[in-house]
Parts: structure tokens; C-alpha cells; sequence
């Protein structure tokens, strides 16, 4: 690697630490990203980053459920032929992003913006967690459904238990993501926590 | 892959786009990308492509040698202590940097920015060469050595052969860079292009 010392240019070392701080991207690459963006027409490079700004300064957060979108509303919860009494609760806009893609949900969202783990010092306070609470109480009736789609780690597991604990009294339905083999996966390449967990919540055979 | 038009925000959308189209970086890392820079403070973001913008905006070149500089003379040809009458014809700031890092060379570059390839629209016109010949007819004296130190592909020795036909009447020593097995390389490894020429090309042993 080119010593820092010896950067031909200020500029040039400035961008390199800068790409270089993205994760993911090493010192060797970022280097090679800067030199790439070197050689590009200055209105290419001006595109790119003006793209990039904007993610900083235009995106919006729907009012409803927290995740990204381009007014107050975002899309799903803007969208009246999906079932806004089930609430999917989960940590990002790119868990949204995954559920969305497997077409299997028909229901609605609230996207936490992170979970509780003491050890990076996010509590409770820190993500979505009352505002969930006030949707679930500005909402009538008693056929709610709450699914906790954290993951399967300690942070989501207590995650999961904060939030089952602030909302069991209020009369709604909450469930979780089924765990279990993968479809598809091979007994054999189990881990034995998941393969243990499947045997003891093992379901009823559907011919 | 999250299909595009499922894409929860244009602005997302449009930056995915513009990550994306950095080389090497796939879609599924610039979404990565792209979430990772949503989730900082905006003045991150606007650090991170501040620093890019002066890429393209205050990068100044070389007028001697046309490296990257801070200022109109790179800190190379303005170093007193390198000889000014030994210069390597490099294709791009990657290789003066990749050069400089083996504390081997005290000489100074000439930076073609670019290579001759009929292929991609690139003719000897599109790069630094003029400039080359320019600069060796303002040199006085007869102990000029121009290094050619470009790749060894077609595209390379292509370029090669024209500057050397553009220069040879200049009274200038013209030389390029060794070829051979690398330092540590086993005979059985080496490629047999590579090895053939080691062969036809041996030198003296130094014991």
C-alpha cells in the first residue's frame, strides 16, 4: 500500500480516507475508486455525489411506520389495498426491503431504526418503540396483529421481549418468524441450534 | 435482488443507481452502500462527498509531467534531489504511485493518462504524447534517458513503439523495463510466455 506520505496530491489522499471510511471498502479499493472518479467528466463525478446528498437531505420518513420514502406517507402504508391491522415490527429499512421482496406480505410495517443493545449504547429510548406503542393505541378494535420480525441474536431477542412487554396488555395479537431449517437445506449442514429448534417446534405434516 | 420499481424512495433509488455505477462495486453492495450512508449524520455525508467533489473540481496537473498535484508543479519534478533527465513514461497516476512506493526509482515521469487503443477510440492524439516530445526538445544536453515503462499487453507495446518512433531521432537513450520471473517465482508456476522470454532474455549471473 502507497504510504499516506507519499499521496501525490492532498485532494487525492482525502478522497481515499473518505472512501475508505464506507464499510466494506478497503484502502486498495478506495484508492482505486478515487482514481477512477479521477478520470470521470467533472459533471459525472457532480451527479454522483449530488445522489449521494440527497440521501442525506431529501428522504423522508413515512409518519406511520418510519420507513424512508419520498413524502410523509410512504408508499405501503399510503397503499389502501394492504392490511394495515397487521404490523410487521422490524430493526431497518432494508429488513422492509427483504420482506417486500419475497411478494408473501400483504400487511404493514414499523421499522424500529435499530435495536436495543446496551453494549453500543442504544436503549430502549433510542429507537421506535413508543411510537409503536401509539399507533397501536390510536387504533381501534381488537383484530391487531403484531408480528416481532427481529433477528434470531440476543439484541433482537431482547428486543422482541421489551416490546412484547409494553404492548401485551393492550389486546393485541403478536407473533413471530417461524425458525427452522431452511427449505431446501440438508439435515447434514445444520447448525444444531437450528437443526435442535426444529425438532422441538416441529408442525403438523401437510400431504 | 430488490427489484427497482419496489425501491421504497426514488432518492434511494437514484443513489443505489449512482454507487452502482462505480466499478467493481455490484448492486447489492452499493444498496449496502447506500443504507449505510442513510443511516449517518448529514454533515458525514456531505464530508464524504465534499471530498470527493474536489476531485473533480481542484485537482490541478503537472505541467511538467502531468501527475496530479496541489498546485501547478507536482512535488516530484519540484524536488531538486531527482534527476530531471531520467524520465519514465507511465500510462497513469496509479503507476508513478506504485513506482514511488519501491524507493527504487530517484528519476522523474512523464504521465500519458491513457494508452493507444484503436479499440476503444484512443489514438496517439487522445494522450500526453506531444507533450513528451515537447518537453525532451526543451531539455538541453545529451545524457536524456526515456524510460518506457507501460504494460506489456498489445495496447502497451503499441504505445511504446510509437513514442519510441516519435523520439529516436531526439538523441535520447530509450530503455523500458525489465521482463522475466519475479523475485521468489518457481520455474513451475511461471507462465510460459513469461518463462521463454526469462530464457531468451538471461543475464549475467552476479555472484
Amino acid at each position: 500500500m502507497y504510504s499516506s506520505e507519499k499521496y501525490p496530491s492532498q485532494i487525492l489522499r482525502e478522497a481515499v480516507e473518505a472512501i475508505g471510511s464506507l464499510p466494506g471498502v478497503g484502502s486498495r479499493s478506495a484508492l482505486r475508486l478515487a482514481l477512477h472518479l479521477l478520470g470521470q467528466p467533472a459533471e459525472s463525478v457532480h451527479h454522483f455525489t449530488a445522489a449521494v446528498n440527497r440521501l442525506a437531505d431529501e428522504v423522508h420518513y413515512c409518519h406511520i411506520c418510519q420507513m424512508i420514502a419520498d413524502a410523509d406517507t410512504c408508499a405501503i402504508c399510503a397503499d389502501h389495498t394492504r392490511d394495515a391491522r397487521t404490523i410487521c415490527v422490524v430493526e431497518s429499512v432494508r429488513d422492509v426491503m427483504s420482506i417486500e421482496a419475497t411478494g408473501q406480505y400483504r400487511g404493514v410495517y414499523h421499522v424500529l431504526g435499530g435495536i436495543i443493545s446496551p453494549i453500543d449504547g442504544i436503549g430502549p429510548s433510542d429507537i421506535h418503540i413508543r411510537e409503536l406503542v401509539e399507533r397501536i393505541g390510536r387504533m381501534k378494535g381488537e383484530d391487531i396483529e403484531i408480528i416481532l420480525a427481529l433477528s434470531g441474536d440476543v439484541e433482537g431477542e431482547t428486543t422482541s421481549l421489551y416490546i412484547y412487554r409494553q404492548i401485551e396488555g393492550l389486546g393485541v395479537k403478536v407473533s413471530t418468524l417461524a425458525r427452522g431449517l431452511g427449505f431446501g437445506d440438508d439435515l447434514e449442514y445444520a447448525d444444531a441450534l437450528t437443526l435442535g429448534r426444529s425438532i422441538t417446534g416441529r408442525q403438523p405434516f401437510r400431504p
